[in-house]
C-alpha cells in the first residue's frame, strides 16, 4: 500500500533503519511472494533482509511471530514491528535504545484522546512500570498498545503456551507475559503513531506525515505560507522518481532565472520566480525526509548554492534599479542588502557549530521572528517588491530587516549562551 | 613567577579547571602567606581553593603531600600537581578522566628527545603498564616523570613508610608504590610539558605557549605571517589588563577606519589598516586562550562583526574604484567580491554544524590552501592592493579566489563526508 512515495512496509523498515537497525526478518503470509520480490535482499535500503514463511498466518498474528522463532531465539533482544504501524523514527530510536535488559518492553500511548480509532485499538492497563492487562475489550484501561515491542526470546515461550490453549493472537502471548510480570511499558511522548487499517487512517497518516515536515528551524514565511504550498507539491512529486537533488537543481535554476528576469527588467516575473524557487527549496528537503534520502552533503551543497542564488537575485534587482534610476546610491543600497543577506545563515550555523544545537528562529527570535529577514522572508519580500515594481524599496527593506535581525541575534545568542 | 600574564601556579590551576576540576588544595610552604593572599578563595578563578600549611617543607616535597593527608584521605582519587609544571590543558583533561580506579597513575613522557633538561629530570623505568623504578639517577630508564599524578590515598601510606626510613621526597614515596606494583603510567602524546625550574625553562615555555596559539583552523597567511606578528603583540599586551573583548573592539575600529580610508581615497592607509585589523583579530583570541578567558559568545560576536568589517572594506574599495573609474562594471565587480567574501566562513561553519567537527583549511583545502580566500588572505590581498593602489584588480582577485575556493570546497566536503 503506497503512502507518500513508499509502501507502508518500506516506511516501517526505513524508520527502523534510521533508528540504527540493520538486520531485518520479514515474516511472509498473504501475498508473501509479491512482498519478497518487491523488497529483495534489502540492498536498495542499505540493510539485510531475511525472510520466514508462515503457512498458518490466517490463524492469528501470534503464529507469525512464532514462525521467526528459529531465526531469533538466540538473540538477546529484537524489535517486533507491524508492517502497517507508522511511527516517527525518533520514537523508534529512543525506544530501541532502552537498556532495560531483562524485561520485554511495549510502546504505549497514554494520551488516549489523540489515538486514532480508539474503539479498534488494543488497550492496556498499566501499573508502575508494568503492563497488567491487554486486549481490545478489557474492563479498564489507561493506555493503548502502539504495536511496537522490544522483545526477549521469552515471547516465544509465552506464545507457545497460549497456542497450546488454542489462542493464536499475539495479544494472547503478550497477556501471558504480562501475567508473569515480564512486560514493562515505555510511554510514547509527543510524536505520532498510527495503525493504518483503513482508508481514513491512511489519509490521516498522510496528513500527519506532511505536517511533520514543518520544522522548528523554519522561518515565519516558511511556516505560514511556503510549507503549505511545498507540502502539496511534495505530495504530488513524491509519486514520481524525482530525487531531492533534482529538485534542488530545479530550485537553483528557477532562482537563476529570477535573477536574470530582474536584470532584464521583468520584475514581476522575477519576483514570482524568486518565491517559486523559495518554495521548491523546501520541496527537496521534504522529499528527502519522506523517502529517507537525507544526506549531509545534500544539506551542505544546498546551503552553499542558495547563497549564490540570493546574491545573484540581489545583483539583478540592483542592476535593474540602477538602469531605472542611475544613481550611485542605488548600488550602495544594493551593497547593504547583499551584505545583510548571509547573516541569518551565518548566525545560525555559527551558533550550531559552537553549541552543537540548532538555532531555532521561531523560538529564539522573539518578536523579531516576524521580520522577513531569513531566506524565506527575503525571497517573499522580493516577490512582493517585484510584483509592485518597487525595486529600490525592496533593496532598502532587505538591507534594514537583515541588519536589524542580526543585531537582535547578537543579543539573543548572548542570552542563550548564558543559560 | 609571571609567565604570559599569569603566574605559574595560576596557569596550573586554570589548566586543571579547563580539565573540569573545581576543588583545589594548595599546600603552602615558603612564602606561603604571600601565595594565599594572591590566590584567595578561588572565586576569581571560578573554583574552590583550600589551603594546608606545611611547616616541614624544607625537608622534602613528600612532606607537602603528607600535609594534605587529613583533607584528602577520604577521597577516592585526586590529582597531584606541581605548581611549576606547565602542561597542555588537553593532556590534563585526557589524563584525569582515566577510569582505572584501583591504581595510581603517573603521567610519563616516553619521547626522551624532546624532554627539556633531561639530566635534571626524574626518570622512570616502565614495563607493561607499570612503573618499575623512578629517580633522578637510575641505572636504566625509558621515560621521564612529568610530575603529574592521579593518586589514590595509598600514596599517604607509601610516604609515611619512606618518611619512617628518613626519606622525605615525593619520589621516595612513589618508588615505594612502584615496588608494590600499585603505580601505572599514562604516556603523554603530542602535547608539551615543562618543569619550569630555570630562566631558560621559562623562556622555552613562553616560546612553546606562544607557538601553541597557531591553530589548525588558521589560513595560510595567518600561519605564515599574521601569527608571527600577533603572538609578539600578544606577548606584550598580555602583561596589561586589556581584555580579549577590548582587543576585538580595537580590531573592529581599525577595520572600520580601513573602510573609511579606502572610501576617502587613501588606499595605502586603508590597506595597512586592513592588515592591522586582521592581525589584531588574532590577538584577542590569543589573549583569551593564554589567560583562560575564552567564551563562546566572544567567538560568536567576533565572527559576526568581522563579516561586517569585511563587507564595509569591500564597499569602501568599490566606492573609491568607482570614483576613479565611473563605470557600472566596477560595481558589479564589487558585488562579486562582496558575494564571495562570506563563503569561506559559511562553508566552514556549515560543515562544523553538520558534523560536529571543525573544517581545517590547512588539511582539507589541498593545494587551494595557498589561495588567499579566507579572511586572513582577503585582508592581506587588500593590503597589497591598497599599497599598490590597484583597487579594481584587488576586487577582481577577491571575486575570483573566493569563488574558486568555494567551488573546491563543494568537492572537498563531499569527499570528507563520504569518508
Amino acid at each position: 500500500m503506497p503512502l507518500l512515495g513508499l509502501s507502508l512496509i518500506e516506511r516501517v523498515i526505513l524508520s527502523a533503519r534510521e533508528a540504527g537497525i540493520e538486520e531485518f526478518v520479514v515474516v511472509l503470509g498473504y501475498q508473501g511472494k509479491l512482498l519478497s520480490e518487491k523488497l529483495g535482499e534489502g540492498k536498495n535500503y542499505g540493510i539485510n533482509l531475511h525472510y520466514v514463511y508462515n503457512s498458518q498466518y490466517s490463524l492469528g498474528n501470534g503464529t507469525s511471530v512464532l514462525a521467526a522463532k528459529k531465526v531469533l531465539e538466540n538473540e538477546e533482544r529484537f524489535l517486533l514491528l507491524m508492517a502497517d504501524h507508522i511511527v516517527d523514527p525518533e520514537v523508534l530510536k529512543e525506544f530501541s535504545f532502552q537498556k532495560d535488559k531483562d524485561d520485554s518492553l511495549l510502546l504505549v500511548d497514554k494520551d488516549l484522546e489523540r489515538v486514532w480509532d480508539l474503539e479498534e485499538a488494543t488497550k492496556v492497563w498499566v501499573e508502575d512500570s508494568y503492563i497488567r492487562d491487554i486486549g481490545k475489550k478489557i474492563p479498564r484501561y489507561n493506555g493503548v498498545d502502539c504495536g511496537i515491542f522490544l522483545c526477549t526470546p521469552l515471547i516465544f515461550l509465552a506464545l507457545e503456551n497460549s497456542r497450546a490453549r488454542g489462542e493464536y493472537s499475539l495479544n494472547a502471548g503478550i497477556k501471558e507475559l504480562a501475567k508473569q510480570r515480564k512486560l514493562k511499558f515505555y510511554p510514547i511522548k509527543e510524536a505520532f503513531w498510527v495503525d493504518v487499517d483503513t482508508w481514513e487512517a491512511l489519509k490521516f497518516t498522510r496528513k500527519k506525515l506532511l505536517k511533520s515536515l514543518i520544522s522548528d528551524r523554519d522561518g515565519m514565511v516558511s511556516r505560514v505560507l511556503n510549507r503549505r504550498i511545498s507540502t502539496q507539491i511534495t505530495r504530488f512529486l513524491i509519486k514520481t522518481k524525482l530525487t531531492p537533488d533534482q529538485v534542488s537543481f530545479l530550485s537553483l535554476i528557477t532562482g537563476l532565472f529570477s535573477a536574470f528576469s530582474f536584470g532584464l527588467a521583468f520584475p514581476v516575473f522575477g519576483g514570482v520566480l524568486a518565491q517559486l524557487s523559495s518554495v521548491l527549496d523546501g520541496v527537496d528537503g521534504e522529499i528527502a525526509r519522506l523517502k529517507f534520502l537525507r544526506s549531509k552533503y545534500g544539506a551542505f551543497l544546498e546551503a552553499m548554492l542558495d547563497r549564490y542564488v540570493d546574491a545573484l537575485i540581489i545583483l539583478g534587482i540592483t542592476y535593474a534599479s540602477y538602469q531605472a534610476l542611475p544613481k550611485l546610491e542605488v548600488w550602495i543600497l544594493g551593497f547593504f542588502a547583499l551584505m545583510g543577506a548571509p547573516f541569518s545563515m551565518l548566525a545560525k550555523e555559527k551558533y550550531e557549530a559552537l553549541t552543537g544545537k540548532p538555532y531555532l528562529p521561531y523560538k529564539y527570535d522573539g518578536w523579531f521572528r516576524y521580520l522577513p529577514a531569513g531566506r524565506d522572508g527575503r525571497l517573499f519580500l522580493i516577490m512582493i517588491g517585484g510584483i509592485l515594481k518597487q525595486l529600490v524599496a525592496t533593496l532598502a527593506v532587505i538591507a534594514v530587516v537583515t541588519q536589524v535581525l542580526t543585531i537582535y541575534r547578537l543579543y539573543s545568542v548572548r542570552k542563550l549562551l548564558k543559560e
